[in-house]
């Protein structure tokens, strides 16, 4: 079996060959530039595809393709995604059906794809029940059931950076405003602000709205005592979410990725405590491995054939 | 058809006998008397059970029973419900299948089963992504994904009750400890520590370990301004985690139900302003209803029946 795999995003375009044991037989990259518009961005896409296929040694069963989210998933329509600038409404998926014809065409949010891809051939492999966290400038995620990505009624489920976590009178924010990278970087800055001593002052030179989640991450390694307390507050409410995705999809794994996840224990101790301490029953922790995912820069490739063989596979079914 | 309903309940146990359309044929009842224990009431239920088999003009095909929860789902074990004191560990769905050995009896949770039933035969008609949501002494749940009950990977899915929603500083929260009936109470008794007045204090002759989430009911719909900001709040905090909900199951309907949902718009009205004022999309809020549970005291019963169909249809699949 051959399957392209396409990973859309916003730094780099990245196009492989991958057989049905997602080996990455044939791989090409460029830089997305997405300041040119999809006008110009989408030929340079299906180029890559069309060459990628032409240089296949067999025919070409499916594509799949990893874009930012929101995507309409009936229609494969790239609704507005904040790192894909002036992308409003372009339907990549019926676009690129329409250039390659003969080959089944899927197209699946990053978050959700790495899901997958960590299901299939990831940390996660086995399992049947998933839900994948990824910690960057964002907190996104993808839920696999009964192993497979789950989506909801329209698409737009496994959102789980937009849920509520803290409620404080009139104050309301999500896990994503209050974990994420930007979220530890607002932090450290906030606590600079009302007098704390830090590293990370000296590291941005003072300029405390240079501060960025990578800034926090490198000072809490070197030891900073203002920035681990950041990445710690991090990993306990990302626990906290943990165990209220227990609870509502006692789910047999999670796995945790994203740039923010690389702290390794330094956000993970903090994660599992606060997980374990939250559930009702021992058993919700217990069922629930909570791991780092397992695949670099590849995952959105993976991903995104494994959603196109997944989607093969259900195609053939019915 | 012919379907036996079993509805366990900590004051009452119901049996009935139903068709496919879920009309209720036959139905008797017992006080639960659950301080005589497991030993005496399980052959009370059984008998109940075989009087209506006894009763019935057709064969019956299946046995349906809902029960407080947890439950294991694989075995049918009633784990420890807090509302069943002394019932630990009591294999009912396996002692009814030894009883009725040649009709398959399947048994669920209280919430679980409501949810099937408002889906089967209540305000979610139609709907096959769905949640349910009750609200009383405890706040408990079920979600239906594409028809069918979801219980996860080892059947204790959809306890959204114990998601964390409030996260100040060291105080740690969920949605049940917060906006339940108790959740009512100890808002309404705490502000009146610090001094508030209320129709509530009167009431309660003073006594203010007396309040309970019902008593709050009654002063808010009197108008009362403390307790209508506490219904106030509780709704608000459901909205919240239906905001959260939405990001998650993507759902095109919540039904609420429990006993302070008969409140009304009193707590529907702040519920549906804070789901909507908290999704990232639109969307989410417009493709999903929050209405009120149609069904009354019937829900159970018609809940384990339809678990005993679905049961039923996906065992003549395999």
């Amino acid at each position: 079996m051959r399957i392209v795999g396409v990973d859309l995003g916003g730094t780099r375009i990245r196009v492989a060959l991958l057989d049905e044991n997602y080996t990455l037989l044939k791989r090409v990259e460029e830089p997305t530039r997405s300041w040119e518009g999809p006008a110009v961005t989408i030929p340079r896409i299906l180029n890559l595809i069309a060459g990628i296929i032409d240089a296949s040694d067999e025919p070409v069963q499916a594509i799949g393709i990893s874009s930012p989210g929101p995507i309409d998933p009936v229609t494969g329509r790239i609704v507005s995604p904040p790192n894909l600038q002036g992308w409003v409404d372009i339907p990549l998926g019926r676009i690129a059906q329409e250039r390659f014809p003969g080959i089944p065409t899927y197209i699946g949010n990053d978050a959700n794809v790495a899901a997958l891809a960590e299901v299939y051939n990831g940390a996660a492999r086995g399992h049947t029940h998933a839900i994948y966290i990824t910690v960057s400038t964002g907190i996104g995620g993808g839920i696999v059931i009964d192993g497979k990505l789950f989506t909801g009624a329209h698409g737009l489920a496994g959102e789980l950076g937009h849920t509520v976590i803290l409620v404080d009178g009139e104050r309301v924010s999500t896990l994503e405003i209050e974990a994420s990278g930007p979220g530890l970087a607002r932090y450290v800055a906030r606590r600079i602000r009302e007098g704390a001593q830090s590293l990370v002052t000296e590291m941005v030179n003072g300029d405390l709205d240079a501060i960025t989640g990578k800034t926090v991450g490198q000072a809490a390694q070197a030891g900073d005592p203002l920035a681990l307390e950041a990445v710690t507050r991090s990993g306990r409410l990302i626990g906290y979410s943990i165990a209220s995705l227990m609870h509502l999809f006692n789910p047999t794994i999670f796995v945790v990725g994203g740039g923010v996840s690389n702290l390794g224990e330094l956000l993970f101790e903090p994660m599992r405590q606060a997980a374990r301490a939250h559930v009702i029953d021992p058993a919700y922790y217990e069922q629930a491995a909570i791991v780092p995912a397992a695949l670099g820069e590849d995952v959105a490739i993976i991903g995104a054939a494994a959603l196109a063989i997944q989607e093969l596979e259900a195609a053939g079914r019915n």
